[in-house]
This record gives structure tokens, C-alpha cells and sequence, in this order.
């Protein structure tokens, strides 16, 4: 029987992070203070994060960032996830290219978002906080860091994207089974929230006003902190332990991957996956193809600019220098929630700028197409962010076809799609559509935004 | 850093299946065919089921069965599963007691059920049939049957009880997404199905029910047969696999259980677990105790009689020897509906009837609490099955702060409860009540059957 599933045994889990940006050849621009407009300095982030993440944010120089024990106990319940052969989708699609995934969707919270919603909680719990707070999107980084914090005594209040909120009520239940305060964002509990409904009473919520609230939140409460899923660099770092953790598997299976692909909303699990791949890249020579897969709804990295932009809606973030679609963009209401941000990671648009990453677009129905299929192959419902992932995967194992090669490649399978299963009644029933934006859409709202 | 998980090498996951009925001191009396009253040989079940399921329904000779090498295949998608110990509960309880758990929710359909669902529709096929059909209480297995039917490339109908369809669209959209056809039960689509509605027009399901539909059906469509998730002896076989795990990972914790604890629906969950180590009970002289939990509102190991009874609510099925409250009863609408049924597997009603098992009856309301517990503690939502375990485990480890004793208990995590958010949700919010049945309602039931 060939061996499909490939798990390390406890002593080789990772015990450090891997830090990118000590190793990359041209470092992102810095992070702009949005009052002074000079180079944010960690100082500046510590009313917003828990300071250690502050620290983790600016650290440039040590590849290596130790996993404090208290983390790795926490990993210990679901770390090392599975890297699996998908045997079953490559013969269904009739490609000779090896087709792996790590499944970070046996994670109790069902997404990768764990993995860094642990540390966050961690370290303000250490540094004697006694509230997080925080936005999501999908809910699925809600439901991690709900967990996160009751497993560290804080309690947590989660702004949920008004229309995830409407489309998922059973995130909201999980993230309330574990204790969580969840409100649908926009809401009146804020000002950001109050002035966003002003202009528009039915917005219907996106990461960026969700993140104005929930900072706003933590900068007016005595002994809270903010803490983000994706985007900023320190989620990365603790992301890193997935492509770790890879990077041996694949070992235990033989193969080096040929491709390595991740959906991407703000680049938390594309990240973690790709960077310990990319280090060989950057350091020996490697020549793998790192492949962000973005919703066509929401195409920062295929069609949207470089340039110093907000995180946020209402602008109360630190200025990044990423790629943008624009921070008012408002995206349309596709069902992978966690991938409806306008902005994309400092590092990972900075690999893209510099031609070491590469990025495609995808509509709705080719991802539940693609996520069908693999349900009905390798039995997991994915999560529709994920599904982005595989529709790229399945397109790079039919050009395999075409060309013979016997390409090796590997997926983040960023989490599973049970609670999401309203959209995949909504597929089967042939009730969903596609919201594929133009580049004319883009540019007019780049526009827009120079009016501020 | 203590242990936490522990989790087999692949050449350590189990090759063969576990049959207690070989090697059990008192085996169950036989089961006897409905018309002639004669004892079943395994050819009067061929019209019902496949052919090697039945064939292994009367075993009871051979206590290894080979694992097919196409069932491994696909077992190797997510076995082994994880056994844990609950370190974060043992601390809320502040018990001396170590507490493990098996950890079957990992499984891509959530819950052990896959187990039993690869072999029957593996069996099905090599027979040289093409669809298959079932019921399904809280839709874990009507999931799993209708992904493994998929797997093997055959067709599944489901018949899912009425108020768990309602309860639970999304395991509706489960099976969907896996390409079954699902049907709300009682239904007009059988002739067992129009006299039940017949007689109860608001008729909202029970297995019971939904076995009369689902075997009607297969014994009336040529090349179909019908799979059973639960109750029968080939299907404690099948799920022996999680108790066999269970032993060499509790080898590698460096322990052996005292007491062995499982939810009750029909058995296959407790079974799958117990029997492998009750074969040491059996055989070598130890002392576990297994303890199955069942709801106080179906309560048939702890206030039914042990007698010949039907599988289903319209007398189809051969007569088992079985505890029961009588094939007529109609369970609450508790959450648990994997365990709504109103018989007890045959072995496991030995078992009990010869005092080598327990039983325990736990309210919904405190399998809730302790659901809630354990998901603040271990991170993992439990189905609503499986928190009668949690619960029944809870009560032992608190006996152990009084006694001092640090007992080794293990259960079995049936299931995880992302689908049965609902559940949570009214529970948290205090809607959720109590359905305790008495004695006297049960004895009533029990004589009312014997006017047939």
C-alpha cells in the first residue's frame, strides 16, 4: 500500500518559528506612522498589539524566533497536521504531477488561524493584559483566537464582518461556546462603525471596517491589545510552523515541491506555508514557483497597485507598502470571507514585486467546482478560502497533463468548510455567481482614494 | 514538555479487525427471521444487506478479520487518529484522575462513522451492486455513507430523521456535496413511510422510522442494498479499529485504562473502543470497567427490558435479543439524535446482561455543560453525542477527588459538534430542557408491544 499520509513524530515539531524577513534579499519598506509619516518604530504599535508581537513585528535580523513552551503545549493538541498525497484527485483528474496538501483542517478550530491566535494570546496574557479584541471575516480567525484566549484566562471580543456574521451563525455559536463578545461589524459600539453606517446603513461589513472598530476597541480600553490574523508579519512568523513542519514531510515522502501554493487574503497561510520553501529559494539555489491564489473579486496582487496604503477602512492603521486594491475598496459578498481584504502582506507583496512569487486570480464557481471535486475525492470539505488553492492546483496539474511532467505539487489546505455548507448548498442548487472585478474598477477607486 | 498526543506509526495502524463474538464467555442468542421465527442464517440477510457484511453478522469463529488492502487505502485518508490526554480538563476538574481520549473527530466527516461506511460500501461494490441506502439519526452517518458510497463509485440514498434534517440542514448539505440523495423520514416515499404519516401526520423522525424507509427501499430496488451505522455485530467489527488503536497508544502513554467510556446510541462507537480491551477482561484477567452514557430520554440499557425486540419502529427487520424500550418508542427531539434509538446492540446487551458492562443515563443539560467544559479546556466542540461521554467521564473523575485514586479513563470522542452549533447556541441561551423518561413509562411502552 503506498503511504498517503505523512505526520512527524512529536520530537520533530518545530520548536522555533521561521523569520523571513531576517533572510529576504530586498527587506519591505518600512511601516509609515500615519500622524508623523515616519518609520513606525515598535514603540508605536505597542497601544495597538501585545508588545512581544510589537518586537516580533520590526525583528529583521534573527531567522529563528524560539516557540515558548506555554505555545507549544498549546500546539501540541492538534501539531504536527497531516501532509497527505491527494492519490484520489490526482487519478480524477488524470495527471501525472504528485499533488500534496498539508491539512491544517484537522485544527480543532477547523483553520489554520490557530497557529498564531495561540502566541498572540500568549504574550498578552504574559504581558498582564486582561481583554483581546479582534475582526473576522469568515470567522474562522474569531473561532481560533476565542479559543486562544480562554485557553489563557483573557477574555475576547470579536467584530464580526456584518455579512460573514449573517452567512455563518455557527461561528458566532463556536466563537460564544468558548466565550467569545461577537459583534456584526459595522455596529454603533464604535465610532469607526457609527460613521461607516452613517454614510451607508446597509453596509454590509468588510476585514477593513471590522479592523477600525476593533482597534479603535483596544485603544480606548485599559488592558486590552488588538490582535490581527493575517497581513502583518509576526502572524507569518508564527504561521512558519506550517511550511516547518512541510518541508520535513515531504522529506518523509522523498519529493521536493515543485510549486507551492496558498489562497490569499492577506497572506497569513500562503505565508506560512511558502516561506520555509522560499528560504531555500533565497539560500540554496531552489528554484520552486510559489503561487498566491486571490478571489477575482478581490484581486489585489493581479490587479491592484504598490503603494503605501491602510489596513483599515477609516484609515486609523499604520500606512503598509503593499499591494492595494485601495483601503475603501468594498468586496463583493463571496462566500470565502477570509479573502475579502483589500491589502495584501508587506512581505509577500514585496515577493511578489521582486518576481520570486507569482499570483493568479479565480472566480467563485471554478472554486467550488474545484472544492467539490475534492470533497468527493479526498473527502474533506474545504473551506471556500481554501478551495481558491485547490482550483489553482487542479489548473497546474492539468497543464501537467498537456506537458507529462511529473511536477510536484503542494497545497495549504487552510481549513475545512463545514460551517460554510450554505454555500455549497448555494453552489449545488446553482444559485451562486461570479463578481469578477475589472482593472477599470481598480484604478478608479486608486483614484478615489488620492482625494483624501 | 509532557505528551500530549499520541498518534501511530503507519505500520502500526491495525490490519485486521477485532471480533468479539468469537471469544465472547455468553454469546448473544441468535437473531430470529420475523416470519418463520426460525434462527437467521446470514443468507436470509442477503436480500437486506451486502453479502460480506452479513457473512461477518454471523461470525463467530474467527477474532481476527483481514482489513481489505481497498479499505485501508482508504482508512489511510485520516487513521490513525490522535488519542490526547485531556491534561486542560484533568486541571479544571482538578482531578488526580488521567484522562485520555480517543480522538475520532479528526475524521474528514467529523465523526467515527467512517469507520464502518468504507467497509459496507467497499463490500456493496465488489458484490457487484450499484446504489446503497441508509438512515440517519444526526446525519454523521449518512455523511460518511455518502462519502464512501462516492469513494467506491456508487449511488446513496439517505432517509434522514425528520427532526434532524430540520436541525441540521447542514448535514443535509454534507451528504449533498457528496452527490447523495437525501430524504426527510418519515416520508411519502415508502409504504412504511405513508403508515406512519398516516397515523401520525407530525411524525418527526426517529431512527426506528427511518430504518423501516431506508430497508424498504433496498429490498424493493434491484442491485441496492441497505447499510446500518450502528446496532449490528459487523459493524462493532469494523469499528473495532478505533479500540485497537486505542490500545497501542495507550502502550506508548505507558498505560492501561481502568475505565473504558463511550456514548450510547446502538453500540458501535462504545463497542469500537471497548471490545479490544475487553478482550483483556475476556482473556488475560484485567478489570477495566466500560461504562456506556445514554441519554435519560432513551434510556434502554439503564430502565429497558432485555427480550426479543425489532430494529425498527414498523417491524421489518429480523427480531434481536436486545435491551429495549420497545420498537414503538418515540425518543424526545434531544440534540443527540445519534442516539435516539430505542434498542441496544446485541453484544453489548450480553455484555451488560452478564455484568462485564455499565450503564449510566445523564440529562441533556449536563451533557451540555460538560460539552462546554471540555471545549474551554480541550479546544474541541463535541458532538452532541459524544458530550455524554464527556459527561459520564467527568463523573468518574470527580469520584476520584474524593477517593484520591488516580484512575486512567479513557473515552471515546466520537465526534466533533461544528454542525450542531444550534444545539450550543440554545443551550447558552437556556432554552435547552431535560427529557427524562420514567420506569413507568417505559414498562407501559414495553406492555403495549406485547398486543401485537
Amino acid at each position: 500500500m503506498k503511504q498517503k499520509r505523512f505526520i512527524l513524530p512529536e520530537s520533530e515539531i518545530p520548536t522555533h518559528w521561521y523569520n523571513i524577513m531576517a533572510e529576504l534579499p530586498n527587506k519591505p519598506m518600512p511601516m509609515i506612522h500615519p500622524g508623523t509619516k515616519q518609520p513606525l518604530k515598535a514603540e508605536d504599535l505597542y497601544p495597538i498589539f501585545p508588545e512581544e508581537c510589537c518586537n516580533q513585528e520590526m525583528n529583521d535580523t534573527d531567522a529563528w524566533i524560539e516557540i515558548p513552551e506555554e505555545v507549544r503545549e498549546q500546539y501540541a493538541h492538534y501539531r504536527c497536521t497531516p501532509l497527505v498525497r491527494a492519490y484520489a484527485l490526482e487519478k480524477a483528474l488524470g495527471t501525472p504531477a504528485h499533488i500534496y496538501f498539508k491539512n491544517e483542517s484537522v485544527n480543532p478550530l477547523g483553520s489554520h488561524k490557530l497557529n498564531s491566535a495561540i502566541p498572540q494570546a500568549y504574550y498578552a496574557k504574559k504581558q498582564g493584559l486582561t481583554h483581546v479584541t479582534t475582526e473576522t471575516g469568515a470567522g474562522q480567525w474569531g473561532a481560533a483566537l476565542s479559543y486562544a484566549a480562554k485557553a489563557f484566562g483573557l477574555e475576547a471580543a470579536v467584530y464580526q464582518v456584518k455579512i460573514s456574521y449573517e452567512q455563518k451563525p455557527y461561528r458566532r455559536s463556536i466563537m460564544q461556546t468558548f466565550g467569545a463578545q461577537v459583534t456584526p461589524s459595522p455596529s454603533m459600539s464604535t465610532r469607526a462603525g457609527k460613521d461607516i453606517l452613517t454614510k451607508d446603513p446597509l453596509h454590509t461589513g468588510s476585514l477593513g471596517t471590522a479592523i477600525s472598530e476593533a482597534v479603535e476597541l483596544a485603544t480606548t480600553t485599559p488592558n486590552c491589545r488588538y490582535t490581527l490574523g493575517s497581513v502583518l508579519n509576526h502572524v507569518a512568523l508564527h504561521q512558519s510552523v506550517i511550511g516547518l513542519e512541510a518541508e520535513k514531510q515531504m522529506e518523509m515522502a522523498g519529493e521536493y515541491p515543485d510549486i507551492v501554493i496558498g489562497c490569499f487574503g492577506g497572506g497569513s497561510n500562503f505565508g506560512g506555508i511558502s516561506f520555509p520553501f522560499m528560504r531555500h529559494n533565497i539560500k540554496d539555489g531552489k528554484t520552486t514557483r510559489f503561487i498566491a491564489a486571490e478571489p477575482a473579486s478581490c484581486p489585489k496582487l493581479t490587479k491592484g497597485v504598490f503603494k503605501y496604503d491602510f489596513a483599515d477602512e477609516s484609515g486609523y492603521t499604520p500606512l503598509l507598502p503593499m499591494y492595494t486594491l485601495g483601503h475603501r475598496f468594498k468586496p463583493a459578498n463571496i462566500h470565502a470571507g477570509g479573502l475579502r481584504f483589500h491589502g495584501a502582506g508587506m512581505i509577500i507583496s514585496q515577493l511578489i514585486k521582486d518576481g520570486m512569487m507569482e499570483a493568479v486570480d479565480i472566480d467563485q464557481l471554478e472554486t467550488f467546482e474545484a472544492g467539490v471535486l475534492f470533497a468527493r475525492t479526498e473527502g474533506i470539505v474545504p473551506a471556500p478560502e481554501s478551495c481558491h488553492a485547490i482550483a489553482a492546483t487542479i489548473n497546474e496539474a492539468k497543464k501537467c497533463i498537456e506537458t507529462g511532467e511529473e511536477k510536484v505539487i503542494l497545497f495549504n489546505l487552510s481549513g475545512h468548510g463545514l460551517i460554510d455548507m450554505k454555500a455549497y448548498d448555494q453552489y449545488l442548487a446553482g444559485d451562486l455567481i461570479n463578481y469578477a472585478v475589472t482593472q477599470e474598477e481598480v484604478d478608479a477607486n486608486i483614484e478615489a482614494d488620492k482625494l483624501d
